[in-house]
């Protein structure tokens, strides 16, 4: 394991001769109509001044962002509503900034994590001029990215001018958490040299051209804490019919023989379902966590050793799981490794590792269609983020859902969905509360059967009905003049 | 490059003590419900002799048959109409299998190519029987695959049963195309030790358990050869466009500077397009193809001198094509590699050769949703193919199609897209004969504007009309109600 972040002294944030400004001078840095390219996943790790500095400058901003993943309060929420945003990619979830896209005031393009980083660094996506990023410590040719790594080492690889926050909030020790690789460009591009989830092949630091960094701000903010609900009665229900599941495939399959590689989604579903995972009876085999966020849920796991590691490219924790890690972060950094979002997310490393993929989705359909971002087809949500990363190289991915929303007044099991992100060729298996439908090898009248039981009790009978106006006709019966009716 | 070929006399076929029957002996060792793995891809290299004994041996047969891709009239057509088939994995595109998929008389699961290996082999989606393979020679423990590769390596490692067809009218010289190699099952899987697209880094044979070997047939049949019709005056428009992209891209793009690396969909309009990069000014750029079928255009490629070297998993020739191969197998041999299925669509591999993704598809929704399988929503025309891991993984990926069907009467590009195959996600370039629409980093409503000037003038109006109902409301406007109305 590297040992930078031991050597230094905790305080030992700045290094060498460094452009030091505030806020407000660094934002002038960033042109009128920049594409900027920022630190940030699963909102925390994200600048908070420079963005605010912006936002708050009275001037006439039209600028494209590009994240490494969602962001906290400054970008999606204060630069949105100072109108300062033109374009934005390739994540978002704040509702400031989700109205603006569905009103159009933000042209809005959902890009999976893993290929960012090339889309910005090969360009044809955007041209990008500047990155602001924030970091536990800066040198003259090197950060140390705080608690989320992203895509900050494509991103200030892909620009000439870089602007670092060094955030004292953040502690210093999360230097021993990261791991630091970077592949070369395709055709030159070789396999990632990691031959398991927790290994690490890289360093702390993310490097750069001393000739880019052209400001350094110091701020003192913590990341907005994630809060999670209290699981419901509905979550534990998924969770204890995840689990089962789970216990009779490790016994079935050859690759879970030793170990079990799982990713959840984010949120409080994702967390209560990583929580339900410590009852899992999944004999002596090692627990491994390979995903794109740690929640608390694999705090909780790690502390009480039922998991071995959890390698993934963010932080997002609760007020109370920051206060647990950044009260010994290099205890957890014996267990914890932040890669970069495209190793994190990346499909060989998915596939190689065999990581079993649980999954939320807004809606999905009696043919296996999953729709994670819009609502009544027109209305995004939020965006496809990983998932499609996961869902996509998973050799056993699974869709975990309440069969209701609303408070049970529309069913999340629909005869067609309005928006599709992942195809009934990538999900496996759909979990509710009321039951699992293991899709793997079904035909799609066989699927329909299948998701019908796991359809909320009152909702079965419109389902049926849909089936039987869809008809015999066509490997995929669908009555379109009424596909859409209870939308 | 491996020289087993060579050293061999080309009638050296049958080696060691082998269980020789005829192909009504071999069909006897195929259990009523068994589960039947094929070779087969780019319908060249099945079997053929025992499947036609199966589907005339009068028994009541209820077979489950996995074949690598396409297969030929042997399967999808006798035995399918024999009724001998029940469960088809994890593609088909003869009539007699399409019209058995779409009445339900065979329940099909249509799969992505490169993960099927791992499906069988993990099992979940079936619990395989017996493998049914057509060889150029045989021994003990070991095969040398025919036209295709498929998934023939994984398929003879699944189970414990083998027969062989070996096919006389297969010139034994194909022998020095193969490159075999297998990957470990995950977690223990480490990266293809591939470097450059024709690498060879495996042997020629494919090797097995010696117990599992029960029976060995001799054939002497040709493939059924493709045949491609002429490209049309909408082809080479869609040629023209699809060659003026490339040639700015490949400026442009810093991962094309010294080599362009391609693949093509299989079918008429995808051997007309690989035929027009003959003409595209790529600069002294390298051109090299990596992808599933390699089809006439490629050879046409080759014996000019415009393509350095082509790898994929199927020789899918016209009768023409056919006889040019086989009267010097060696000489192409130089410069074509034939894979397993799972490394000629790896995604793994298609992003560290940075492949640019040319397929076709049914039709495109104006948000860059994308058909590639059904009709009306409800009836199947053929299956997604490998189309969703090279979609998926290339870091430009280009779905090319004519702006009409059925003689004009019908747009390809449509207000929503009744089945999606490819999400607006993963696609990056759509190219018609009316235009190239760059969506890469577009918002819905941009895309819209882009599309509608692609489609054909005749239809214009009416998805501007379209755009007008759908109105201002939400990041994907759509109006539910008139989506489908063109249906």
């Amino acid at each position: 394991m590297p040992t930078v972040g031991r050597e230094m002294a905790p305080d030992d944030r700045l290094h060498g001769d460094l452009p030091l400004t505030d806020a407000a001078g660094a934002a002038e840095e960033v042109a009128a109509d920049a594409t900027v390219l920022t630190s940030g996943f699963g909102s925390v790790g994200d600048p908070k001044a420079v963005p605010e500095a912006l936002a708050g400058s009275g001037r006439d901003l039209a600028l494209t962002v590009v994240s490494g993943g969602s962001v906290g309060p400054a970008i999606d929420s204060a630069l949105v509503e100072a109108d300062a945003v033109e374009r934005r990619y390739p994540f978002q979830a704040r509702p400031e900034i989700n109205d603006a896209v569905n009103s159009g005031a933000v042209a809005f393009n959902d890009r999976h994590i893993s290929s960012l980083g090339d889309e910005v660094a090969f360009g044809g996506l955007v041209d990008p001029d500047i990155a602001v990023v924030e970091a536990v410590a800066v040198g003259e040719d090197w950060l140390i990215p705080s608690t989320s790594v992203g895509h900050t080492p494509a991103f200030v690889g892909a620009v000439d001018r870089l602007v670092v926050e060094i955030n004292r909030a953040q502690p210093r020790e999360l230097t021993a958490v990261h791991d630091i690789y970077r592949l070369a460009d395709p055709p030159d591009r070789e396999g990632v040299p990691l031959s398991a989830p927790g290994e690490r092949v890289g360093d702390p630091r993310v490097h750069f051209d001393p000739e880019a960094l052209v400001a350094v701000v110091e701020t003192d903010r913590r990341d907005e804490p994630y809060s999670f609900r209290a699981p419901t009665e509905v979550d534990e229900a998924i969770a204890g019919n995840l689990r089962g599941f789970i216990e009779r495939e490790v016994e079935r399959s050859p690759i879970f023989e030793e170990s079990l590689r799982m990713q959840f989604g984010v949120g409080s579903l994702g967390n209560a379902l990583m929580g339900a995972l410590a009852d899992a009876d999944v004999g002596d085999r090692d627990l491994v966590y390979f995903g794109e966020v740690i929640q608390d849920g694999l705090l909780d796991l790690l502390d009480d050793g039922d998991l071995r590691v959890a390698s993934a490219t963010s932080l997002a924790l609760s007020a109370e799981g920051q206060q647990r890690l950044f009260a010994d972060p290099e205890r957890y950094a014996e267990d914890v490794v932040l890669r970069p979002a495209e190793l994190s997310n990346r499909p060989e490393l998915i596939d190689r590792f065999g990581v079993v993929a649980v999954n939320s989705a807004v809606e999905v359909d009696l043919y296996g269609q999953v729709n994670s971002t819009h609502v009544g087809g027109s209305r995004m949500i939020s965006g496809v983020g990983g998932s499609g990363d996961f869902v996509r190289n998973s050799p056993l991915s699974v869709i975990a859902l309440p069969s209701t929303a609303g408070g049970g007044d529309v069913s999340k099991i629909r005869p067609m969905v309005t928006h599709v992100d992942h195809t009934e060729h990538d999900v496996d298996i759909i979990v509710t509360e009321h039951g699992v439908a293991n899709l793997r090898g079904t035909a799609p009248r066989e699927r329909a059967r299948l998701l019908v039981e796991c359809a909320a009790p009152d909702f079965r009978a419109d389902l049926e009905a849909y089936l039987d106006r869809a008809g015999e006709e066509g490997h995929t019966p669908h009555d379109l003049d009424s596909a859409f009716d209870w939308t």
